[in-house]
């Protein structure tokens, strides 16, 4: 039976042959017709009759009973792209290793610098072996390297035809995840037979039926730290604010998650929920006030957050085709400073952007569970046959999600959800700093 | 309209009171009646029509937007029971926290050494305040002070009403959670109005209806170092052996996690997984064997595995009820050691048993956000007048679970789940183990 | 007897009351005529005989038989000063538990926020208790607070005597130095019996006679994880170049050790070796032939590195009395931004400016140990009625150091030394980086 | 001219070749004749006068300006013996670096699993490389592996000369020098030139002319950790004591570093200081007031502590020729729980024993960079012809020590010095514990 609808995940052909795993022994195989409700919340009071299809549900990732490849006759790559995440080398590894031992597929490329790696000045790709990333799981950054934009997509293809590869599986955000999407209608116009496989990666955590990207609570956790160390700056003189920009371009949740790690935060601004400076009860007001009773304030500001306090910004795009962004971190700090210079209490203000020491982080076990658990899964993606599809993560499940169905969304938090709430519960700051407000549209729960 | 049903939560009385929390502004107010599937899984060829019920469902977390108690006359008090976990204090913080500033409810405190606080000899309770409680969040242990075993329920009782506390939170597993739905039973009989609401607590992770318990990423992370650094002695000597017991007495959840985290064992041994020693394909074989072809091999064994392997073990209980094993670490140390000492190769066995410096580790700030949110769900139950429930979690919900749903049973790993199956993906070691394999019964699938 | 010149150390008076620790048996006083050679470095052809003066030696810490004070009737005050650095709480808990438990003064002031504590706004000292403090020696940043800069000598002195403090332990750098010699000064002026106890507090490590300042370990440690994530930025992408600005005005410590703890920067630059930018063998071009070789390149820079090329440099103050440095990290990232903007190499550069999250890191254990170490040291010393001096560390020995012997020098790295030859074998960078090299003077050596 | 005495270091040949460092520019190069007093301590009332000689000084480490071997015809070998200690990798990575880059030596070998792999049935020797040990430094164990015991010394040095070694570096500890001494002397015997390098490793720290082996900081800090987590147990029921096994066989200094990094310990019981458990003032005693006042103790004890209290504890040796002891944990423990069993207290004891953990650890950045600092200097004694001495560490000096110097010798704290003195100031136990105390001669101070 074949299914329709937005979450339908495409097949290069039929899948014939048996999988070599079945020598492991009680190997529990998942059917594709066994899927995943989107949305299991009922009411009570309903007489709604669910049944799934391709439309409410997500095809469940793991092992299939037989497969599309003939593995040993198979070459894979493995390409990285855009910014760095706690865990990229993780993820790699796993893809080695469970192609090596699991499927007994022995021809494996790693792309060099992202998809720049497949364009006409890219540098040669390295063959992976099990020997060569079997220390990487733990060690940040990507052995592969990475970069942002692309060649053409005709380039791509081209160049996985030279590399006679069959099998691509792409790490990277939303970004790559079009260039992917872009790559496999290319192939399928020119009926080849290419699986290419996502793995989502974003530190903001802004990809869409994917509830936690890997490298996520490792950010967090250095993140939280970096909340700490400004508040114990912003308790070590009188007055002293402390002011950390951490990522997050149109999803607060690193903003958030991190603030309720560290639960030293009095303020979090995100994306999501848009403040007002001046005023009774905009930033400025309420930071005196923690001021006044408490001797220090501790901000924690989302990247993306306040963009509206800027006149010209996101008009400009980056490499990866991302809208520059407004620098919110040191707009607030010279605006603080601006404020508190006439005012009567004797400021000192420290401004902590550790970006790049999240970013390059070595991914906490957690982590490293969750990249090997992905990896796995997306080769029993990519030798089953799915292509154009990213592995997704529901309800504590790992699903296989369209590409398309990505549709140009990002995830970002839900102004009325739980999580904002508890941060707010947290922090104890207001609904609403400032005014006027003008809330941004939330286009998914958290 | 009032549910029946497995999974239907008792409360004590009508919620006539408006919220508190209200002048907070724009709360995601939480229905009873919005509850949540247990099994969201479907079959495309299905035509099943799914309505839920207190069967099928569980009832969802969060803040109600009417509530029973008047918190400002209201006094509560926190219990910790058992082991210690990762995160203890983080959950006495947050229900503190919550209770104060969200519910205005200033009257909390806190019983010493578990339930035997409230016993005859029990030491007085401490008040406890957010100043009190500040800065806990981060510390292993619990600043209430811990134990096994309690009084008689009609004991516990008396004290609840002596000290005028009518909400109890209770921290601990499943022995706490049948003490606790006793206290709720004898509390009703005597038409008192007492919330009774348990978090349920286990370093094992084997608590059903709950996904993972808080603590079991710290423990996770503590154990896979445990194992990393018993790879390194094994592999610092010629034909080492690196053996290291990890907690899990029914469910093999913490040594299957770190195993998956550290990938460094060759063999996990767990309570869901019978296995042998002797003969071809036996442990011994099968270490052998990574002898000589590796020099060295790590074996994880969870403290509740191989319990077949014992004559005698499993017929004494302690304190807490809880059957007292035989010491599966020490045993195979000295079996190993037995078996080569005849054979041809030169072995070493270096052996940990990290058990205490897991336990008391603190959590890490994935861990305090879990518990953060945990207390907050808890308070917000107990204001609703819930009753004789657990904070659940599952597919990523926080959800109310009916202390009498857990029924004595408790949560272990499917041996012909996903993690197992990763499991064996990951150390390479065969299904089946020695012979014969009698295989035990998994109450409930990972 | 009674010694002469710049290392002699003065008290307040006759020490004539037995010890209270006598009651501890066992304590291994040291006299004040057992001192430690400052150079205990011989030639063997030398026919050198040497006799320790205070003129080549150091005066030896540790308990005295016989003490000035009258602990039972005394009141002692603490004060931290100046920058924050790893293990200011670890410095004040062990003088509080020194003085309550071995000598039972316990009387003791915590000054807030700096000398600005003494001065007319200052805000009301805290009473210091073992209980107060007991859970702090692991925290970073000061539970008393900092600031910089100070009121008149004359007004702290007003304050001290307000206060009725006798013993005034000052934690701070050189500046703080200065103003605990004045205040001293000026009570031995006004024959007030007060004993000031200098605590040396850098995190740049320049203090003369303390070969390593409490902290420095820390610093290192968390300077190291820093260079060793920006090498992963710059390897993660193509002619990727990382530059990490680490604290160091005068002197090079930390940017020295850190790059020897991490083994991956490929140059480091400090304020004792000048270096040029343009040119054969200048930076510039030693980055592009790194690059041209290895694709990658990490640049350490202290930030008192390379003021040579700022014009207007180092002419104003700042609050404690320190000259204003240009931004070496920023221009030296602007500067190459430019330099490859034009050029055939297609750079990325990630700067990264830790600065606070060094700071305000907790201390590692080695340094607790330290700090308590030098805490009770201090204790032993102002029990003595020494005063107007600091504690010092040579050769592995705590000494007592008077604060005029530092007569305003700093220390600075030897580039002729042991340190900076291990630093450019480890880089491997050559001994001179571009011309002209004007080298500063080196007043000590590592 | 040549020196005599305890302390005069022996070469091979004289120096001729000039160092091909000098092409690095500005070396600052280390003299023979440059000594460091062993004792600079003085007492202004002597009248002493010194010139250093043989007998009271040491010969200084550092690169000398002309050397013995041609480096670009020399063949080095590197063997590490005896249990783990955090920074074998470091060391050897750093004698590897030094000997490639600084020296130009590219013939390397790595003797596997210690002197064994220079027996009969040794493993082949591994070359090694910059490439290959890159990455090492920072992990925790030692690539080459190692093991206790030895062939003889013709076999040791038969198979150096079928090998072609000619420099040879010992990583070990006391019996590891005694051997390495051994094959200096067979060498001479032999008239082979033959340059016998020692690297100190120890996790007691108790090689005596070393103030601090590599290793040992990284040791306190997993100590202090175990330490603090006992705690947290003990702390976490009524009546809890924790009992920690520290490692110091005949030295205290990882158990008393430790209780003063963690300051949470009650108890510190090392072998320099005996101690009685029964009657008034006894540890029973001492243990049971503690618990009564405080609901709590910690135990830290030495490994080496009270083997008086054994019967035939120290008569049998093991294969590296060191005396088994009795397990002093255990019989604690089990004396303790008998003691209690019949007490009024409800004692809950919890035991551990983290020596592997500690053992296996990765070294901390500070032990990294005296690992490194360590191995380059082994480099330029080795060059220099330098044999039969080991790396010494003295007032914060690299030092040369004669082997036949320590003289079976091995270094304990001094229980009248300053640090046994700050651990019972930090923990408030009394100088003695029980009667009849025995106290053990004390062969070097702190």
């Amino acid at each position: 039976m074949s299914l329709n609808g937005r979450f339908a995940v495409e097949a290069i052909g039929p899948c014939l042959r048996v999988s070599p795993m079945l020598r492991q022994g009680n190997v529990k195989y998942v059917e594709d017709s066994r899927r995943l409700l989107i949305d299991p919340y009922f009411r009570t009071s309903d007489q709604a009759a669910y049944t799934a299809d391709a439309a409410n549900s997500f095809e469940l990732a793991g092992p299939r009973h037989k497969i599309y490849f003939d593995p040993t006759r198979l070459r894979a790559g493995i390409v990285t792209c855009g910014g760095l995440a706690p865990g990229l080398n993780a993820v790699v590894r796993g893809i080695v290793m469970q192609l090596w031992y699991l499927y007994g597929c022995q021809s494996i490329l790693g792309i060099r610098y992202g998809y720049h790696g497949l364009g006409p000045d890219g540098e040669r790709p390295i063959p992976l072996t099990p020997d060569g990333v079997n220390r990487i799981r733990s060690e940040g950054g990507t052995c592969l390297g990475s970069s942002r934009g692309s060649p053409s997509t005709e380039t791509l293809v081209d160049s996985l035809i030279r590399h006679r590869i069959q099998v691509l599986f792409t790490i990277g955000g939303d970004g790559t995840m079009r260039g992917a999407s872009a790559i496999w209608q290319e192939a399928r116009r020119r009926k080849l037979k290419l699986a290419i496989i996502g793995v989502p990666k974003t530190i903001d955590n802004d990809i869409p039926f994917v509830f936690k990207t890997f490298g996520f609570d490792t950010a967090v956790e250095e993140a939280a730290q970096a909340i700490n160390r400004v508040r114990v700056e912003a308790e070590g003189v009188p007055y002293g604010i402390g002011l950390v920009k951490l990522m997050g371009r149109n999803a607060g949740f690193i903003a958030m998650a991190a603030t309720l790690a560290s639960g030293q935060a009095n303020f979090c601004l995100i994306p999501e929920v848009s403040f007002g400076l001046e005023g009774p009860g905009g930033l400025f007001d309420l930071v005196e006030q923690r001021l006044h009773h408490r001797r220090h304030a501790v901000i924690v500001v989302a990247e993306g957050a306040g963009q509206e306090l800027f006149e010209t910004a996101g008009r400009e795009e980056d490499a990866s085709g991302n809208r520059k962004l407004g620098d919110i971190g040191l707009f607030l700090k010279d605006q603080l400073l601006a404020r508190f210079a006439s005012g009567p209490l004797p400021v000192t203000l420290k401004y902590i952007d550790p970006s790049y020491l999240i970013r390059a982080a070595p991914p906490i076990p957690a982590d490293q569970r969750y990249c090997d658990r992905m990896a796995r899964n997306a080769v029993h993606a990519a030798m089953a046959g799915k292509s154009g599809m990213m592995l997704g993560m529901w309800h504590g499940c790992m699903t296989h999600v369209p590409m398309l169905a990505l549709n140009g969304e990002s995830r970002s938090a839900n102004p009325n959800g739980e999580t904002w709430f508890n941060v707010r519960e947290n922090t104890g700051q207001p609904h609403v700093i400032g005014s006027p407000v003008c809330e941004l549209p939330a286009p998914a729960s958290v």
